[in-house]
């Protein structure tokens, strides 16, 4: 029940945020030239829109994939949620800032996409934050055995250890610190969820 | 469980992007001539909200008739889903970027139709590929007859078909192509689900 | 099952659509005189704001108590439902457009409020439509007793002629129409529904 | 069932709300000076970002801790969530407002944060009434015994003590009125629940 309620308000609020993304995409006004033009100059906003698409889809799924193990809901769940929340609703903010300076050729493509991985770093700190509380005695359905925890630990967070490399990329080249963003995206789509995951994910209503 | 949350994020996701749809219709100032005038100019957005609306409200009404008989969900629907949605998400964009141009007498109302229609054809596709998912041996509750399949699968991707015949005549007149995607929209409403569907869909809660 | 999606998806709809009506509210950019004397001048948006928001409500509560009844689910309930979201999702627009000609005090009040009521008549008019086909015969869970129909229909297009009446009022004084569309939502917020339907509402969970 | 309705259309509007926050952070054109100035001048936008997703955060806790207690659904309770509701898609606008004068450095910043406070206000006495209504016969699961009423509804009405407190104080000062508000956030977030609505909380599905 209470738990019900806390996949639905982050599904509402998720959901909210990755359909804001694209409110950022600009439509050009008639008179500023050729469309054809103004859409190819603004193809750091599709691709941008895509990353972050994919991004926060991700973070729904393993979302979607752990709490679905929880069995108990205290306050620091909640807070926690919260706090990963806050930063998945700062993403469609930080995308457009990040889309608008990707190509401008100053420092300022390195400060915005450094801004970017900060806010999806937030992001994944949050989910490892949440996923350590769910090990917890009692936390879960299942419990992931002691000898594998070192691995699911390390697929938990790999975000965070990514999007470090983002932020340090950033300012050597936004556009390949872009690049390495959606290639996480893409990882975590086809990874595989460790074995007790699967089989939640695959038992049906 | 499990696809409960699919359900849940997927209704989510629509229900944002069909409101955003209303967002872009264009609220005229005082002092820049008649109410009335300008709303009569502006007949454009209007009826590609309508048909949007549609566009956006059948494609939830197929989405839901199919997943209410899937009983497994993996990564590989999960990420098909994913692609549907970035599709749906992207329409606001699409039909205010069309709207605006659709009387604009230039080549760019051929070139912002034919965008139009490339992310319908998207949406089309990903629901496509959803069912054909959704057809592999113990994916649903009612298995379709292999003698039924061709038709369920010729109208499940019927859109894939009229979305590029909408592409091609964007060319030639968007207006028209703009009518062939509305009356799409008008066909799916009323047109009958194959019969395990409905059954479905009456079955009540 | 399908009907709890029908729920989610319209739920999703209207929360989306109640919640957009606040950003029409203006912020007054510093530099532009005195706030208190802005936001004084600004009640027709907040006033507006109040009347859209109940009159949304009031069709949410309105739209749960009468779906809670339902037992089957077809097309016709689909697309009447989907063309009621249409409504809805016009009225964050029709609320901006009215609000901001409201004290313009030129033909074009009256227009936008009249424009206004079309949106409010159209919506009433959806909902009229799904009470009536929700008294065909196996359709709801409790049926409305023959000689308690004209009070019940009465009941559920109270708002079609109230609407009605706004339209006219619109072209002699918009912010008296107003008032009697405030007037409506606050009369359906107290009164009491129909017994059967009472009977469901405290039923619980 | 009605009850889910009721807690389905709430997690919408509030998930859809603290997601609007985000809306009204500023991104930067370039050729306005250096990113990195100019995301230190909009400080204010993200503390009061910061300070408003946590209060309807909790707002959102609160809630979903009360209302899941609750066996009945009336008229009542649904209009005073209506209220609660209006109040909650107010703060964006509110915030806003706050954020663009919060160093303005004029009257304008003090009567700015006392709007946002008694958006704030309105909120907290919705709950409280919500809370006081609950507190009928035969309305919650589990009775508050009638000798802890007193700390039930202190924890309950706190709110309407502080945000009179921001109201007051943000004549004086309106960043000190700001944290206060931010601090009665964080409180809401670590102050344990009556020890029955912890028990519900922990309850699980």
């Amino acid at each position: 029940m209470s738990k019900a309620r806390l996949e639905a308000f982050s599904d509402g609020v998720i959901a909210v945020a990755i359909t804001l993304l694209a409110l950022d995409l600009t439509i050009p006004e008639p008179g500023h030239g050729e469309l054809f033009t103004q859409l190819g100059n603004h193809w750091p906003q599709f691709a941008a829109y895509a990353v972050s698409f994919f991004s926060i889809g991700i973070i729904w799924v393993n979302h979607h994939a752990r709490v679905s193990l929880i069995v108990v809901v205290d306050r620091t769940l909640l807070f926690l949620n919260l706090v990963l929340l806050l930063f998945v609703v700062l993403i469609p903010f930080a995308t457009a800032t990040m889309a608008t300076y990707l190509t401008s050729g100053s420092e300022d493509s390195h400060l915005s996409m450094a801004v970017y991985a900060v806010v999806l770093e937030g992001m994944a700190l949050s989910f490892t934050a949440m996923f350590e509380w769910s090990l917890g005695e009692g936390r879960t359905r299942v419990t992931v055995p002691l000898n594998q925890r070192g691995r699911a630990r390390l697929r938990a967070s790999l975000g965070t250890v990514v999007y470090a490399a983002v932020f340090a990329i950033a300012f050597i080249s936004a556009p390949v610190a872009l690049a390495l963003a959606g290639i996480t995206a893409l990882y975590y789509v086809f990874a595989p969820l460790p074995h007790n995951e699967v089989e939640e994910l695959t038992a049906g209503p």
